[in-house]
């Protein structure tokens, strides 16, 4: 077989996860919630199947749900979204990801990404022909240094990837950040993508500084986000996109010859879902409960925290432990102190080594105290 | 905006079917079933939830849903699959088709598709750079030409797309067609793609010539099917992809990113579903007697059956009613007529017009009635 990429290897992701159940290790790796979701959820989607909704939804997602989004959006923004052109429904953020890229990206193009930079957005880029150009989120704040950015723009440039809450690193884009971006777009028709699956877990009382709500920018970009991360059903895999009408034209172009269409009854599940606002709202105290009590357990052990200000991932340096590559050191916690964690290098395409690694916190009390102490008993 | 695609048009499913709806009309344009699934899928896939499979599966699939489809293989086309490495689930069997094109086509390659051709083929090829090249299924047979198919191969040809049975002709694919194609492409590097999505529905005793039954096929093959079609729950959006696996390997390389994973509840529900084989045996006797009852119905108007060897379509050829082209004709029976129809020139990338309509009849008694009626009474 002549392999169309030759270098591309499996998500990390599925790598740790796997590496997790041969060892019997407690599974910090992989993203993903170890408690139940919402029963009424269940009921729901057994109620509409019932109901005999199971065939094709339209292809843009059921009118109730993007009329749910499109209020979700009003509310909490205050930007107004066209429920029929402005929202499509996606099999979760990945693909919404993926075909955003697709739509906009031509062979040759440069897209601008943030590193450390999620692991499904340089490959997304390269299989539509498209070169991904790194700006850095440098160690230990991980922000923008949007001078750098704008030394990176060239006539090449079509997309620019955002991401906030981000993930690996737990770090936040602010208004004046959005404000900088805006001002570095400004003149070019550069596409905005901004992934947004963590928009409702922020700590310490910090507001989302989301795209849909800054006009200038929300007129080039397209949001995704992820009911997956907001209501514990990241196996269900639905997703969606925010995009002006133009946009949206041509994400759909791409979006109904690769997916079509998305799992009809769980569609009008989420739609009634999202009707009671405490269910997202609720979703910040919940999590900060998780991350004081996980860097609580954390702090008798020498791994030092980093900021964590969103996303249910908390880094943690481990200079004073080991000395071996983050890789490295990530499997052998995971072989040894059965423990299952991310190098943070995985998210780093140079390869950079901070010697940090990333722990998820979106596990029930005893999951996080089972893993604290295991390393507590390590060192 | 700049258009990467500026020539893409909205799939002809979703003209017909909003036109359908605009109208009122009966809709046999897209297939799907308007009766009702099995309830104790439902049942299962509730069960499943409350479970608490609701998170993450693996990249690849369930286990149990791969085993049970490597077992469906083993025993209907005699096959060695490895679960494990052998098969992947898909978020319907358009993910899959635009999966593995993105997988294997390069910038400047070449695919071999057969017209009248499923509509997201070519998109899918044209969005990662490659060209379509088309052989002619002629009217009426609409049988491969296999010595037009030799013809067309040049040294950038990297893949031929096959589909049996046949959407939109309803025409089937032998054991000699499979010969002939092994003997096409044997010494070349060249990949097949085969979408068998309608594998369960053949009429009049017609075996499907499954390219998993072929070992020297399948050795190049990636075999695509759905249990939308099979049973009858299209909008859930589950299908899958088998492949030797060096092939199947490349083809995750691009599904990882792409949608990663599908709803986890539904794939354990259909592993269960699956033990039963009578369902999907059950489904030929099933659909023929649709078939059957909906040609009978039909005779009485002016239209001209074509045979309707597998799928749940018919073609209809009209020139007894109408001068009009079939998309104009299409609409016009949609309209004034009250039954929403396919037009086949849709599939005909050089829009070749048979004045042939296409009629689902996955449908209720009922419906298939109605639409006879309204048929007749114009008529
Ligand atoms: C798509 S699996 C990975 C889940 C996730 O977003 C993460 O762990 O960062
Ligand atoms: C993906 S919607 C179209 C369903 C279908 O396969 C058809 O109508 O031919």
């Amino acid at each position: 077989i002549d392999s169309r990429f030759p270098a591309m290897g499996t998500t990390i992701f599925t790598v740790m996860s796997k590496l997790a159940a041969d060892c019997g290790a407690v599974n910090l790796s992989q993203g993903f919630p170890d408690f139940q979701a919402d029963v009424s959820l269940f009921d729901a989607v057994h109620r509409h199947m019932c109901a005999g909704h199971n065939q094709y939804p339209p292809m843009t997602g059921m009118p109730a749900l993007r009329q749910a989004i499109a209020g979700k959006v009003a509310a909490l923004y205050g930007a107004r979204v066209d429920a029929d052109s402005e929202v499509t429904v996606t099999a979760g953020a990945t693909q919404a990801i993926f075909t955003a890229i697709a739509a906009c990206v031509r062979p040759g193009d440069e897209v601008i990404v943030f590193a450390p930079v999620y692991d499904s957005y340089v490959p997304a880029i390269e299989t539509v022909g498209g070169t991904a150009v790194y700006a850095q989120l440098r160690f230990p704040a991980y922000a923008p240094d949007w001078d750098e950015v704008r030394a990176l723009i060239t006539p090449r440039t079509r997309m620019i990837i955002v991401n906030s809450p981000h993930n690996p690193t737990g770090a936040l884009m602010s208004t004046v950040d959005l404000d900088e971006l805006a001002k570095t777009v400004r003149g070019t028709d550069i596409v905005i993508l901004s992934d947004e699956v963590y928009e409702h877990i922020l700590f310490d009382g910090e507001a989302h500084a989301s795209l849909c709500g800054h006009a200038e920018l929300a007129a080039r970009s397209i949001v995704v986000s992820s009911f997956g991360k907001t209501y514990h059903i990241t196996g269900w895999k639905i997703g969606y996109v925010v995009a002006p009408a133009a946009l949206m034209a041509e994400f759909r172009k791409v979006h109904q010859f690769n997916v079509f269409t998305v799992h009809t009854p769980s569609q009008l599940a989420l739609a009634e879902y999202m009707q009671d606002a405490s269910r997202h709202l609720g979703l910040a105290a919940f999590y900060q409960a998780k991350r004081d009590a996980f860097r609580a357990l954390l702090a008798a052990t020498p791994f030092e925290l980093l900021p964590c200000r969103g996303t249910y991932f908390q880094l943690a340096r481990y200079d004073r432990i080991s000395d071996l590559p983050d890789r490295a050191f990530a499997e052998w916690l995971t072989r040894e102190v059965g423990v299952a964690v991310i190098p943070v290098s995985a998210f780093q395409p140079d390869g950079r080594d901070d010697k940090v690694v990333r722990f998820c916190f979106a596990k029930r009390e005893e999951t996080l105290a089972a893993a604290a102490e295991k390393l507590m008993q390590a060192f």
